[in-house]
């Protein structure tokens, strides 16, 4: 059972200030071996490449062509999936690409009172990788989630890798590549796919920027070639935040802490709460459908070792708490949730009201589930079409502004020591 | 000399790959260093800081409180400044104000055609710590690109850091930041101040995001702390590449790829032109140049080691070639500037046309001079009111608008082996 805390104990912001702390990640020190494959697939390419994905993946192949997904493949994994399931991606497409589309940012050039042209002007990331783990939690809506912010950018390529232990693809990801557009894949993962990825190979061209999550090895890889290329976070573990007065139904409130905590051992599910009446429910309704959840090993786990029912005198005092928790997903399950958004300051994403429970969000909703974790939400964003876009700002005078402002840039060049700056103006102003 | 590229010679294609692939970061190994320096003001706090203080900067105090800038030292520093600086600095800020409050996201919320309510809120980022070198690289103009579009974000507090090494503060530095609202200064520098500013102390309460440039040890440190805290970029050395046409003046040409170089030993100024003259001329000119040029050491060696110069045959077949070096800092001192904007995909900042040096940009153009170094312009934007806001996305179902699209997140969550995630929608729709 997880624990309670009451805003009234004498003990309460000790115990908060412990919750906040709790280290819920799995460090594995994994980075010397990772350093090893970035260097020797940076060296020797493909035949690296092929190396580690018969050792880690226990597929053998004799050359990269192999492990490039085909189109016979990607049109066999389409039958394999069930019709629903594919109605159920394109509609979720669909929503995260109409959603997505109106973040596109525009370019800004104009001409301020003095006369000088500024500007600022955005081009798409010219090609991203996408990582996209084998396994378990080989997820197709997460590669809708990544692939389709890139297409909305207008990202020219993106190469796709997804490992395949022992030969194994899970036809749900080819599908949502294929209806996400994304046509270039490779059979390859851990640190060696995205080494290949950031360095290039004989067979893969390098791209500028690797999105999506990954395990301990994709992780310590990613933030290596940081600087090479792009990357989107590092994400942590999942969380969920509840606020939650008595016009809410446990049964609802109760199945979505849980749909967080199945996530994984380490996932963590708060409630928030005016109500003891809510709280007690919300524990009772938790063990009764912990009795028949697939996942009940995982979800009881997070739940006793990372969950927490904060109980509050007033409903507004769970604001404070929920902007220094700065939850990836919060959600407002009360009566007047406008109230509360306005005093939303850090967090991912919100889901307003009772009939929108998180998991909405992470498949049909249309916003992006790739949000900030572990606190992130103070300083970062979730994924957006910002992640693939840059900026590059313009700057134009006329001889005329040159003479205005011209000076003060001499001025503040020889300040700083910098005469080769000052002279760089002066020249031009026969100063 | 620079070296001397044609992109007729046979060898071009490799020379240029060799030219993008020079090495110029001087990687110093103090990680292991900050790593004991950022563990120990974590565990000691104040004690710490002022220990690392002594030892690093020779600056020995009794507490915390006097290593807090006062009110008196700011204003005596005021006094110490030119009037012709602070006027320069004034205008630097208002015109840096001015271009970044266009920068400013806006709010979108709205409700889509099936009735679900979406929208996209920023907020700022609540406190953000800004490190200032000390000693020679401590410039004014620093301060004011850094805490402008903080505040332009609505940041409620800036934390500043600066190192004063023998107790020594450059008042210009303090100038800017009182120019900039900056009143929170604390005479700290090094990995202990980005462990005071992460980790926060008894008397220094931590920040959420650290910006501005730092040597080696800061960057160890941003690095470390990055996850605790939100970071910048981590800049490299700088870089200019300059398109020039016949129409150029060499003279002012040859002062811009000096101003470049006089910033550091591995700093790279490259020109391309169609015009063999020119080059000869340019040439000519920097060696004339560097004759009476204070940094001409730093920069005659940095023209030397990474200077170059391409002869390209027609002057739009520098476009695709400068899109490969990705510069921080673009000039198109060229007849039509216009043709060969439109062709700009990977720069930091654009300079255009004969009476827009660099170098006006860094002070007084209003465009922020933090750009994206060593090629990650291809992937990054400089710094912008966009790295002190964050994005929080909101998700707003009716009941009817669940029972719409909440069976599609069913069965994703279904097919995706989280049948907790099913449940939360299905509880609702009592599926």
């Amino acid at each position: 059972m997880a624990q309670r805390l009451s805003a009234q104990a004498p003990d309460f912001e000790a115990r908060f200030t412990e919750l906040l702390s709790s280290k819920r990640e799995v460090s594995e020190d994994v980075d010397h071996i990772v350093r090893d494959i970035l260097e020797d697939v940076r060296k020797r390419g493909d035949a690296a490449v092929l190396e580690y994905t018969a050792k880690f993946d226990r597929l053998t192949v004799s050359s990269m062509e192999e492990l490039r997904v085909s189109e016979e493949e990607i049109a066999a994994a389409l039958q394999q999936v069930p019709q629903a399931t594919i109605d159920a991606l394109e509609l979720a497409r669909e929503r995260i690409h109409a959603h997505h589309a109106r973040q596109m940012p525009k370019d800004d050039r104009y001409t301020d009172p003095i006369g000088v042209e500024l500007g600022s002007i955005w081009t798409a990331v010219e090609a991203v990788g996408l990582y996209v783990p084998g396994g378990l939690a080989s997820y197709p809506s997460s590669v809708l989630m990544n692939a389709v912010p890139a297409k909305v950018a207008g990202v020219e390529r993106i190469a796709m890798v997804v490992p395949s232990p022992d030969g194994v693809l899970n036809p749900q990801v080819l599908a949502a590549a294929h209806i996400a557009g994304v046509t270039e894949i490779y059979r390859v993962g851990g640190a060696q796919a995205v080494a290949a990825l950031a360095y290039g190979t004989q067979t893969i061209a390098p791209v500028s920027k690797i999105v999506g999550p990954g395990n301990a090895f994709v992780a310590a890889a990613k933030r290596r070639v940081f600087g090479t290329v792009g990357i989107d976070m590092i994400a942590g573990p999942s969380e969920v935040l509840v606020i939650a007065d008595s016009s809410a139904n446990p049964e609802w409130i109760a199945a979505d802490l849980l749909a967080q905590a199945e996530h994984d051992e380490v996932a963590q599910s708060i409630l928030i709460t005016d109500s003891a009446d809510l709280a007690n429910a919300v524990e009772v309704a938790v063990e009764g459908q912990l009795k028949t959840l697939p996942k009940a090993d995982i979800a009881g786990a997070s739940w006793r070792d990372f969950g927490a029912i904060i109980v509050v005198d007033d409903i507004e005092a769970a604001m404070p708490l929920s902007n220094r928790i700065a939850p990836e997903h919060l959600e407002l399950a009360v009566a007047d949730s406008e109230v509360l958004l306005k005093k939303v300051r850090n967090a991912g994403a919100v889901f307003i009201g009772a009939h929108t429970p998180e998991a909405i969000g992470d498949y049909v909703g249309g916003s992006n589930h790739v949000l900030p974790t572990a606190r992130s939400a103070r300083f970062s964003s979730g994924l957006s079409v910002l992640d693939f876009v840059k900026r590059t700002s313009i700057l134009k005078c006329t001889a005329d502004n040159l003479r205005q402002i011209g000076p003060s840039a001499v001025v503040l060049g020889e300040a700083e020591g910098l005469s080769g700056h000052a002279r760089s103006v002066a020249i031009r102003l026969n100063l």
